[in-house]
């Protein structure tokens, strides 16, 4: 399942295992390594972090499990995000959720990072979200800045509009090669508009995060009958492939021609390995309509 | 009314002649090819085709009539397009109307359309709708197939976005020359998108379809202010210009700066003749936006 | 606070005065010229204009002014804007008002503004409103004219689309280098969508028309909840800050990375000094943050 995320570079897996919720798994280090361990056992060595999440305590939580066994670092692939100041505990500085995209910013975060995850480089550093106050020029230097010194091998953006990305490379010497964006069965807006015509374009990989639609496509909920309709569909198509509704849903973002890679989230590694499993299943293009036609809540045109 | 329809080749006619209900007119093939033979007179040599179009009967109807007399094929222009699978009596192994872009189908299809067409090479084939699960290099395969060949000459689009338009586009060594779009004084969105300013700037033909609003402009219904103030305005200039209201129509679509060519659908010739007539209404720029703001329902910003 | 408005060329001052409604001013021409001379002594050297103003009337109002002294045109850049034909007393034969962007009447246009504002030059000539009819290459030709003879030194837009300016500069050999747009602390909408990335990459300068919102934000008008949050957070900044409301308002344009350059309107030499004083205005990003979030009625994502 390895993956070339684009064409000057960053070899990863097709999956990636997000810790978004690290801090909720009540793991101690040695579950936490375990589940490193076995998520690279399962070929997903892809690993997405930002800087803010678990309240600025994920990415710590995950280098102390690294910690134990700093030789893992060389068999996956460390992805960040910076770009954002949150208000928590961890940071009674921080009066208001704010974004912050200068370089001195962007440069003492992706450190802080390194320091968190214990590592020496990130192999890929995102802008979190799309801030009007950017200055791309900025942004520039700071991802210069860590390119030299080794510290960050590519660099990326999420949930950044077509405008936003091409506003931002036309400054920077590097290709971005990843803009992760919000995709799935219940959120299949960027089907139809610019977003992945664009990334397809220019050989720009989508992550999709919250590829499974957050959890309401597994849930009871009759009241949508949207929802309702996409979960049986993707039901049915289960049923006829005898495979799970996840593998389905992921099935769906995976046969895209733009490339998507999915990042999960659970900390359970049975639903990792089911979602490896995705990536056999035989979805034919009937498949994939059906469920898109049931998303969109009309035929196709 | 010849008309170059790009910088790098293809000379049409302004007009164009649809036969996507060609299957509904009850002509016999003498009838077909009398038909045929007006509109060359008349001017009108581009003829447009569909590979679905009458359930799939329609291009047959066509070449039946061109075998009567082959040399007519060197006096027109045949378009037609494909990668859509229609459910129909003609089709049983189709179960839901989709889309299919992959090169098999395309260079199938193609193929298929020499033969009911009855013709050794098309002039432009089209994909006719935009699909999500195109993957565009199977397409600039496929394209390079049939042009190498001889079997098409030129390719284009129909209801693609500039997007989704552009996409294609960078994975093909062969412009695209052509976009057909929905467009008329009651369907006026593209005036005011990107769509018209996209391809204008390419120098990509916009062809119209249904370019007089599918009817209504000539119909009883009162029900809509907007279609009444259309109307109102279409038939005050066509008396003003001693024209009629289909040419007043066609003439607001030929007068706008990116040239855009309509694709005529009635079988009955002196509709035809009426349309070429549009050519040569004087419409002012007072006209032009006289409709505009009756369709767009204000004034003027 | 002279101002680089394009990589190639034209310095003025980052704001500018405009003078759409000098006609309402009640100024005799000693009047007229004393308040030029203000203004060029607060560092607003950059005058707007456009042929319509006052029913044709404001260019030769500031003309008349600039005749008694005409020594001032070499510390001032004109800026005009033609394209429109506007219905009043002053223009008889006008019936409607209507875009015209045929090169005779961008000539004609250009030609009667030099008259009437007494000068040899515009600095810079911008077409109005985009118009659907605008044949790109008859620009070209007119602004080539215009350059050639040394009448208009540069060229931009106002109100242009990203994809209305593309279509434009691809047929151009001179680039545009000013796209008015409206801009406000209440009219944000260009802050999200793609015009300011778009122009940023471009390195076109923005210019903000109706700066202030229109005078809302003064206003007692309690029935909008938006507003009376915008018109808070300001007054709240402004007091923080010991400015006044106005200055927060155009600093809140002026922090924004495209760099921004706001159109002030009003005719009194106190309010004029009163927005220089906004460019020394130190917002904070959370200011602006505060402000963006109140004007969009949601928190940021």
């Amino acid at each position: 399942m390895k993956h070339q995320y684009h064409p000057l570079g960053f070899e990863g897996s097709r999956l990636s295992q997000g810790f978004w919720r690290m801090n909720e798994w009540g793991f101690n280090p040695q579950e936490r390594l375990r589940f490193i361990e076995q998520s690279i056992d399962l070929g997903v060595t892809t690993f997405d972090h930002a800087d803010i999440y678990g309240d600025y305590r994920c990415e710590s939580l995950f280098g102390d499990a690294l910690a134990i066994k700093p030789d893992l670092r060389k068999s996956m692939q460390l992805i960040t995000k910076c770009g954002i100041h949150l208000p928590c505990e961890q940071r009674p500085d921080v009066v208001r959720y704010r974004y912050d995209h200068t370089a001195e910013h962007i440069i003492r975060s992706a450190e802080q990072s390194l320091a968190n995850l214990k590592t020496d480089y990130l192999d890929l550093l995102l802008l979190h979200r799309p801030s009007p106050l950017m200055d791309p020029d900025g942004v520039a230097d700071a991802f210069e800045h860590l390119f030299t010194l080794g510290k960050v091998k590519h660099f990326g953006v999420s949930n950044f509009s077509p405008a936003q990305f091409d506003l931002l490379q036309s400054r920077l010497e590097t290709p971005l090669i990843v803009n992760q964006i919000e995709l799935s069965v219940l959120e299949p807006k960027h089907i139809e508009d610019d977003m992945l015509n664009h990334l397809q374009q220019h050989a720009v990989t989508p992550m999709a995060w919250s590829p499974l639609g957050g959890g309401a496509l597994f849930g009871e909920d009759q009241s949508s009958k949207r929802l309702c309709n996409v979960r049986q569909i993707i039901q049915s198509i289960a049923n006829e492939l005898n495979v799970s509704m996840d593998q389905v849903a992921l099935a769906w973002l995976l046969k895209h021609p733009s490339r998507i890679c999915p990042i999960l989230g659970s900390g359970k590694v049975d639903r990792l390995s089911s979602a490896v499993g995705a990536l056999n299943v035989a979805m034919s293009d009937d498949h994939w309509f059906d469920i898109w036609e049931a998303s969109r809540g009309e035929r196709l045109p």
